[in-house]
């Protein structure tokens, strides 16, 4: 089952996507639903009403517009790590995004006046419909509700100012997240096995298989746990593969007028155009 | 005006404290006022009610329990960004905080069973009021509520397993805050020349005064909201003098039994018992 989360007419409703058509459940959020423990694999089945809009004729927003947590992996692809001049480390590299930074799909991403240097990573997302501390390798897929694509846009000198990359990952207008959260079971286990691909202006400049991540999405997931209460609605955003702009000989960055895609197979496309500060 | 928030026959309170006095104001949380564009300088007079309760008949909740946002400024006292073996950043340091890892004055400070390497960091904290992006320095100091203290419990093992500190900086049960909310019109403009100690089982561990910020606060907001919106209910806890135990020799850690007290001159003392993970 396919949720999005989109306005029509100014109001913020819930549907589950049938090809073009979005058939309107109403204006439960997910994070409401996913905090409240719904199944997410039968919930929409049962509550879809009869309305259907297109989605040619919706303002998309991000699958969740407020995750109790936006949890970023960094260093998750050996390639990117070897690119990005680090020691691949033995523990996941984390760090968060906050919800002031999430654009949905189809909204600009935004090139800020601060800095010209704004780059893509495409994304795998595991949305948690169940938490905890201390949840087992073995459990954890069982705590993933369904996974969307990100684009991790990030402002590279800022990301580098200083020993955390925190500001650099965190602009307004450059955590892209959706369109559709996908249920986990019309997926592989753990997302494995997919094919992610990020195109710039129809050209593929990072590609990949899930399988390729240093930890895997069950591994993640267990390993925060043993440090930080997961919750129902958390973002777990698995990190990028190699191909990122900023590690280019020239450099390759994203400027005004671009599009930037990120696609997984069995999840779909995220696509947002860039936009200069100034013109948005 | 001082407000604290605090749990009272299972019931969730805001007040405001006049010595060891809380009067009841109600159950409308300091975020939800402060969302609501409310003036705290004036509010508690306004409606508090008769009701009064001893603080020593209260658990604290800390100020805030779901800020929008906590961001973490590190490397802001020059002392400690030497003893951290940095070199000072031009810009500053920043990463997150999330609201599972927070605690409140009187409650245990927990050592995780993953590692014996908590340390202290006693900082000033301060509160928005009102939020924006591009604000100027001349006007950042009319965005803060008030100020409070902070405990950024640090894991150090973990901080440093990655090139990102934020798994060592947000184990549950780390990050303590409070008690109270001091309104920013009780305190000098910027919490400046204000004396910040912390004191593990009563001895000084760290002293200094908040005129030794790097980046002083007015400085962080412009800077920060150059990035990032920033809202009303976000926190800025604003980095810790030097003196923590992981840069000692021999290192001073945290251990169960332990008391860890942070006090400002005019804000007054957070207090908490460190407590093991397999005893709390």
């Amino acid at each position: 089952m396919r949720y999005v989360s989109f306005v029509k007419d100014g109001k913020s409703l819930l549907g589950v996507r049938e090809g073009n058509d979005i058939r309107v459940i109403g204006d439960e959020s997910l994070e409401s639903l996913l905090a409240r423990g719904v199944d997410l694999a039968t919930y929409g089945r049962d509550h879809a009403g009869t309305e259907v809009v297109s989605a040619d004729d919706v303002s998309f927003l991000p699958p969740l517009t407020r995750p109790p947590k936006i949890v970023c992996i960094g260093l998750n692809y050996a390639d990117h790590t070897r690119e990005s001049k680090y020691e691949q480390p033995d523990y996941p590299t984390i760090f968060f995004r906050v919800h002031t930074s999430l654009i949905a799909h189809q909204q600009p991403m935004i090139r800020p006046t601060a800095s010209d240097s704004l780059d893509f990573e495409g994304e795998i997302a595991a949305v948690l419909g169940k938490g905890g501390r201390y949840i087992s390798k073995d459990d954890a897929l069982s705590c993933v509700a369904g996974y969307s694509l990100f684009n991790d846009g990030s402002v590279r000198e800022y990301q580098f100012k200083s020993p955390q990359w925190t500001v650099g990952k965190n602009f307004d207008g450059t955590g892209a997240f959706g369109p559709d959260l996908v249920t986990a079971d019309e997926l592989p286990a753990g997302a494995k096995g997919l094919w992610l691909e990020t195109r710039l202006n129809g050209e593929v400049v990072q590609a990949a298989s899930t399988d390729d991540m240093v930890f895997d999405i069950a591994s993640l997931i267990s390993i925060l746990s043993e440090a930080i209460t997961l919750e129902p609605g958390d973002v777990i955003v698995t990190g990028t593969p190699s191909g990122i702009g900023w590690a280019r000989t020239p450099r390759l960055l994203m400027k005004h007028g671009d599009v930037c895609e990120v696609s997984v197979e069995g999840i779909g496309t995220l696509r947002n155009e860039i936009v200069d500060e100034q013109a948005a």
